[in-house]
């Protein structure tokens, strides 16, 4: 049994209000013919505050996209390890027993990924399989999850370790005054999460079903225009609509598995706005209450791209009263448009007496799990 | 039996010999203190031609990072599509046929990936899974391979979809004039690669085993710097050290698995340049010979970064005369400095009248492969 494990979440200490936001889109953007309607978007998404690596003064400035990437590799490496450590207890791991690291990030780009300088710096293995992936944006929760549920299905024994490291506030671009923009600057921010997906024991949402699925020809909805000041966020007004063909991409994932993505008891769904939200919850007929987890993450953080999912499935941990094999979907998405979801049941251990699966790993280097299945 | 098929390689018109970049560097570089260094490493490269997207005067302008990757972007759906549709046609199979696609390539950045036009526009399923790699750099050809192998021994009815779209000379940076850069600016030639992994079926090679190894702290070995001129290779002057800590990595894939990495059939190696392989068969103790796959390519293209592997594995399967069972190993290596290695026999259906793959999925929409092994 694949089972996604309690994630941690970290948010930047410095933080903007939404009045703050506002007041500077005021500000900035004083004779912009389109205002009115920019704060009309940005005062409807119900972010009340977002959470940014650098002070707002610091964030509006653009230093260059070198700078920025420099700025994002030391940011990362200052604040991911201690995510990475608090997943780690969640799952009753150390960083010995990883076996792959699956690491999604957007918003700055570097070569090697972070992977190998987390594997040097916090004792993985060196045989831990590197997937970075930096080209699903908002989806690429979702498919990390998804990939590391594909690979515990692979190699049973495995455990993976998911990071989703986000600073869209770098992504900032004070040039791009369409109205997509000004939103999308009220809209995102910044976190870092993280979590385990443990191919056996550990407690949370047994993994049962994943798949994909990609809205045609809408390709230039959600993209970015790679410039010589860096990645410019591309963000088409077509975008809130995409939950009317997305809907019936989770009936039907929900629908092979003989549920129903109306009746279920739980909803990870990606929080890319209000609208999306509303939208989805209107044509899935479940009440607006159903995505609680994730309308909690926007209002208090923003939109924080592939952190999203993790993020909301942290506070369905915290909320605490979910039942053994509780039925849910999670859905995340991004450029494409992308959806990745899965479907799992709420579990905890069979066997709370058993060793937790360090100690009975601890016998030396052993990928094990490289024997399971290979000789079919 | 999962199995590796005959891979499609495509190589650009514009050719580049090893005299005209000699003389190339010559003119360029008149003052430069380590000229005939440069043109020493350069001349023991081996490679005798590559080849190019543009032709070379262009190749030597940089007209900024945007357009470079609106050229990378322009030149990837010009060229991708034909290799991808031969190797659908080496693997007896249609694009409806296939259940993810790992795009690899870092020599351009796109958002949405490649992967989501491939879809759109060549008839692949929307449910077709997106991986989309940028920063495995050389090693993510083995990489692909190996989340190949890996997805279909999670469903065993899956196909994965290859491609390596390398376009080194849309990163070249006329204001790098370290000696790695000189050598790099000789070494690097464009191709793009694909090649499909078959859960079930096909000739080839059965892939049994994988693994991979990251040499510790290594990190700054071979890297990109990020730039507003975009990415700038870094070439460290150890990296040809590598094959050292490199082959017991190679000796331990094989030993855990009843084989001599010393002693096998054939030989798919990383032809980062001539120094590596020249090492790796020296530590192996293997004729010169036995990579004679790799060489070729090699002289014939230079380093094609991720492409490498399958442009070699191509050369196999020409060569013609494998016996079935026959024992092989592949190895990519790249930044992290890491190895992606996987082991595999050569293979030939057992029962040939079988109906091909595509006709037996024919029965509509069917993701069927999704209930395996998922409610374990």
């Amino acid at each position: 049994m694949v089972t996604l494990c309690k994630p941690a979440v970290s948010v930047p200490e410095h933080v903007i209000t939404m009045e703050e936001t506002l007041d500077l889109a005021r500000k900035h953007h004083a004779g912009h013919p389109q205002l009115p309607l920019a704060l009309r978007l940005i005062g409807n998404t119900g972010v009340a505050k977002r959470h940014i690596v650098q002070p707002i003064g610091k964030t509006l400035e653009h230093p260059g996209f070198q700078e920025r990437n420099e700025l994002y590799e030391a940011e990362a490496k200052a604040r991911v390890p201690a995510v990475v450590e608090e997943a780690l207890r969640n799952a009753g791991l150390r960083a010995a027993d990883v076996d792959m690291i699956v690491y999604v990030s957007c918003t700055g780009f570097m070569m090697p990924s972070l992977t190998a300088w987390l594997i040097n710096s916090m004792g993985f293995p060196s045989h831990t399989r590197q997937l970075p992936i930096a080209q699903l944006g908002c989806a690429a929760g979702g498919a990390a999850i998804n990939r590391a549920h594909d690979f515990c299905t692979a190699y049973p024994d495995a455990n993976v370790l998911i990071v989703a490291c986000e600073f869209c506030s770098l992504c900032y671009q004070p040039t791009d005054l369409g109205v997509g923009s000004l939103l999308s600057n009220g809209l995102f921010g910044d976190a870092v999460a993280a979590a385990v997906v443990r191919g056996r024991g550990g407690t949370g949402i047994a993994l049962e079903r994943n798949n994909s699925h990609l809205v045609p020809d809408t390709e230039d909805w959600i993209a970015y225009s790679v410039r010589e000041t860096g990645f410019h966020f591309l963000l088409d007004k077509r975008v809130p609509t995409t939950m009317e063909p997305l809907a019936p991409a989770l009936r039907e994932i929900a629908g092979a598995h003989g549920w129903d993505a109306g009746d279920l008891d739980f909803y990870i769904i990606h929080a890319g706005g209000p609208r999306i939200l509303d939208d989805l919850s209107r044509f899935l007929e479940v009440p607006p209450d159903a995505f609680r987890f994730s309308r909690a993450t926007l209002t208090e953080y923003g939109n924080i791209a592939s952190a999203v999912v993790l993020d909301a499935v942290r506070r369905l941990f915290e909320e605490g009263d979910q039942q053994e094999g509780a039925r849910g979907i999670l859905a995340g998405f991004g450029p494409g448009i992308t959806a990745e979801m899965c479907l799992g049941r709420w579990t905890t251990p069979a066997h709370p007496a058993e060793p937790p699966l360090s100690a009975r790993r601890i016998v030396g280097y052993s990928p094990r799990f490289q024997h399971a299945r290979s000789k079919t």
